[in-house]
């Protein structure tokens, strides 16, 4: 596929950009050049695709399914029904959810949960990429991960430290050693766990893990609210990347991920949705904006996680530590990106795209994303779209 | 004006809804009848629209102008440009405003800006409701205001207790004695606000309001982040609106309201988006959720203002505050409503559409937006959206 976008803002000049197989082959004042796409991209500027740190996509069957509840409460009504998910009930819920990724401009989103094959089909069927984590508690089998593909890698996910044995984590570090994948797991979401870490190991989470050495610039810890400043020295040491969840953690109340001593400590920390029951929806321009604002009001400061710094963390941040050479709008990056309409009311006036994109835009911004030189979405069409929504209305009907 | 919407659903159930002039006439299963305006609303729902509690609409000409700095860099910047508004600034840039709320389903907004002729004319233009407060600082000449007309109401607009003095304040309230006029101000919106006032008045902001009896139910105070328990005991007796602007408040820094104490004392709490410059939209959607999120997670308290809860506060709890019989999808009331489209993924699948509305959605799952009974917008377009963005781009190139 080759595609010749003209006309486009880039970091405000107007440029064309040409795009052959996976790749920006071009980009400059005015190129000629026959493409099989052509988009006029007048009162448009291209910008890096999202990325999705951390979510359970499949969950999106759930959305607003169990809100305003304790999280007792709040898994008490989501797990009897995620038991009848099954392979088909992840398909169409993961199909579901890369839709309204496609909408709202994300093309990568690291995924936790069961039958990850079928994350991966729905994934690659909708044309996005994905780190797929195989979700494990004590008593399953120990998955045996597919192959990679293009769009697709696989990784460990190993829940968490309260349904994951000291003695299963350490499997996963010997099969890590051997194929070198990520590690995806929970870590220190809520002050329970904190508490029961320390009734039960007599350490916090993190030390608890570092204690037999698990944490490693392979693992990917998610919320990670409740760090002490020793958990913060061991990360900082360690190595391992933290996903903030702003949203999420407080829509459910778990609290305030310690941003600025995180990274002041120099702990790469990454951006995520979590699933769509908790959050309730998967919109990377909605969470940074959150994360930004949960930040400067918790801490009285209003300096603080501006709005490129949010932005890089959905984006490039990203793309380096998944290894995805994205992230950018340069001559030889993979094609991952989006056209934003500049006549969007949230985009207008525009003295400052970033800003606007981060306080102001929502998903609905967007007119077309691309991924992997893919066009998944043109002026908000996704092919199949109607189908997708039929084929979850069958399946709801089903298990309820 | 009549409108005949087919097959709506209301309240879960479908409904046909007549509307004959500026009301709600009829709401049954199956109507047939002439009307000038049929709407077959197929997969979409009707709900009231929103009313915006505090806001500066005119702002929206500097949406991302001053984004990630402290109040006083913000105010250092923002300040010398809004000099240079005059009245057509004010009347385009207020245009600005209501088109994006119309497109957000916003029909009615508390508004505080210079030239408040300029702010009706703009509202009622484009066929919103609004409560104007013509903003006053000390030095500046009384102001005279309007007469109120179907949508527009006027209001004293004493812009803070640091910027107008106990006499200036006292004067207001002799008006207000004489005309029964809202009085529309800012109140312990920042920690610096509480500070001065204790140094130059030995008395909280709330406390030096009252021992002058300055505070009734006709004052609506914007922000009220800083109450103390004796400042709730005082409202709670005084019986002011306050409004909350989590998304400003976060934004800048400023605080997080006391949102369970005000209520359980049985002060009335609305909510606002305040303008546009400090949030970066006018979207209530998000508003609601911000609100609604940023207590759970302040107070560790999942369960604390559930969705229901936000949603009448941007409905029907500030219809009844502002007099105006809408907030409400009934026979009788004025035909203020959208219809939202149930197939916007972020409103599929539907356990309940409130739960969805406040936690998923933004404004553009809106299709249609009636005020008045009047179509503001049919199918996401606004009669004249092209002409305003221009006005504004020539107005923001003048003054630039």
């Amino acid at each position: 596929m080759s595609i010749l976008v003209k006309n486009i803002f880039l970091n405000n000049k107007k440029r064309d950009v040409y795009i052959d197989d996976n790749s920006f082959t071009e980009i400059s004042e005015n190129i000629s050049v026959e493409a099989e796409f052509k988009i006029d991209a007048k009162n448009k500027a291209i910008l890096p695709s999202f990325f999705n740190s951390h979510t359970h996509a499949a969950m999106s069957l759930l959305k607003g399914f169990a809100d305003d509840f304790s999280l007792n409460d709040w898994l008490a009504k989501v797990w009897p029904v995620e038991q009848k998910f099954k392979e088909k009930g992840v398909y169409v819920g993961t199909k579901l959810a890369v839709l309204e990724m496609i909408k709202s401009g994300t093309t990568f989103f690291n995924d936790m949960y069961w039958f990850p094959e079928q994350v991966a089909k729905a994934a690659e069927e909708l044309g996005v990429r994905a780190c797929v984590a195989s979700a494990f508690v004590d008593g399953m089998p120990f998955p045996r991960l597919p192959k990679d593909s293009e769009l697709v890698k696989f990784a460990y996910g190993p829940h968490a430290i309260y349904t994951v044995s000291k003695e299963n984590l350490l499997k996963f570090k010997d099969l890590v050693e051997e194929d070198g994948r990520l590690i995806h797991i929970h870590l220190s979401e809520t002050r329970k766990e904190v508490d029961d870490s320390l009734k039960n190991f007599n350490l916090r989470p993190v030390e608890y893990l570092d204690s037999f050495n698990f944490l490693d610039k392979n693992v990917i810890a998610a919320h990670g609210v409740w760090f002490d400043d020793n958990e913060i020295n061991i990360l900082t040491r360690t190595k391992p990347t933290i996903v903030y969840n702003p949203v999420s953690n407080a829509k459910l109340a778990s609290g305030v991920l310690r941003f600025r001593d995180l990274v002041k400590s120099g702990v790469r920390v990454l951006l995520g949705t979590d699933g769509n029951a908790s959050n309730n929806n998967l919109d990377m321009f909605e969470e940074m904006k959150f994360a930004a604002l949960l930040q400067k009001v918790c801490n009285l400061s209003p300096c603080l996680l501006p709005a490129s710094q949010v932005y890089s963390m959905a984006t490039q941040k990203a793309a380096e530590f998944f290894g995805v050479n994205a992230g950018r709008i340069e001559e030889g990056r993979l094609a991952d990106f989006i056209l934003v309409d500049l006549k969007n009311i949230n985009l207008f006036p525009c003295y400052d795209l970033i800003s606007n994109v981060v306080y102001s835009a929502r998903g609905d911004c967007v007119t077309h994303t691309v991924c992997n030189g893919r066009i998944l979405m043109s002026d908000r069409k996704v092919d199949g779209e109607e189908k997708i929504l039929e084929e979850v209305r069958e399946f709801i009907e089903k298990i309820f």
